[in-house]
């Protein structure tokens, strides 16, 4: 599989790549969860909710994991939306969108970084 | 094995809990890195460099990743001193200490969260 292939899902457990950007308006996800914008939360089309991901910026080295809330984003070509306080600790907020590297957790999931 | 028994590195890969400060200062850490106090990076008395610790703080559900490069805290009673940049992501600036759980991440490592 190439890391490059962006969006698939197929190897949960590897390291793949997506195109994020990042979100702080709205009150309500689609879980039905509040919205707080200073979470470490993210907005996929197709992650079942609660799921979390270790999300590494390449940009500046920096990994937080966040857990899926919400539904989004609804940009072509963009795969994950995040809340703003994940793309702040991330270093992504300048730039607006960034290229992350995604590492799907879950109980004893295998996990390379 | 408790998950509250501070300090216990003999399961790697479970989960247990550290008291952890913060800093800021300095220059060169004493894996001979420059230090960058806005870096996800960690000091830890015993863990080898380039050891990688997905670090919770419970008080907030925010959880990074970050990297050992640096040796200390010299206090007791403290495990883990994190870069400032990973506790501001963590939350923990204003109460200046927290007690965070710790996962230990490696190559294929086994990882519950």
């Amino acid at each position: 599989m190439s890391l490059f292939s962006a969006a698939s899902y197929a190897s949960p457990h590897e390291g793949y790549f997506l195109k994020a950007s990042f979100y702080s308006s709205g009150s309500r996800t689609a879980s039905g969860e509040h919205f707080n914008q200073h979470g470490f939360t993210a907005a996929s089309r197709t992650l079942p909710f609660g799921t979390r991901l270790c999300v590494t910026n390449p940009a500046t080295g920096r990994s937080v994991v966040v857990r899926i809330n919400d539904r989004g984003p609804f940009v072509r070509g963009r795969d994950l939306d995040l809340a703003r306080g994940a793309a702040v600790a991330l270093g992504m907020i300048e730039r607006g969108t960034a290229t992350l590297k995604i590492v799907r957790l879950s109980r004893s999931a295998s996990i390379s970084l």
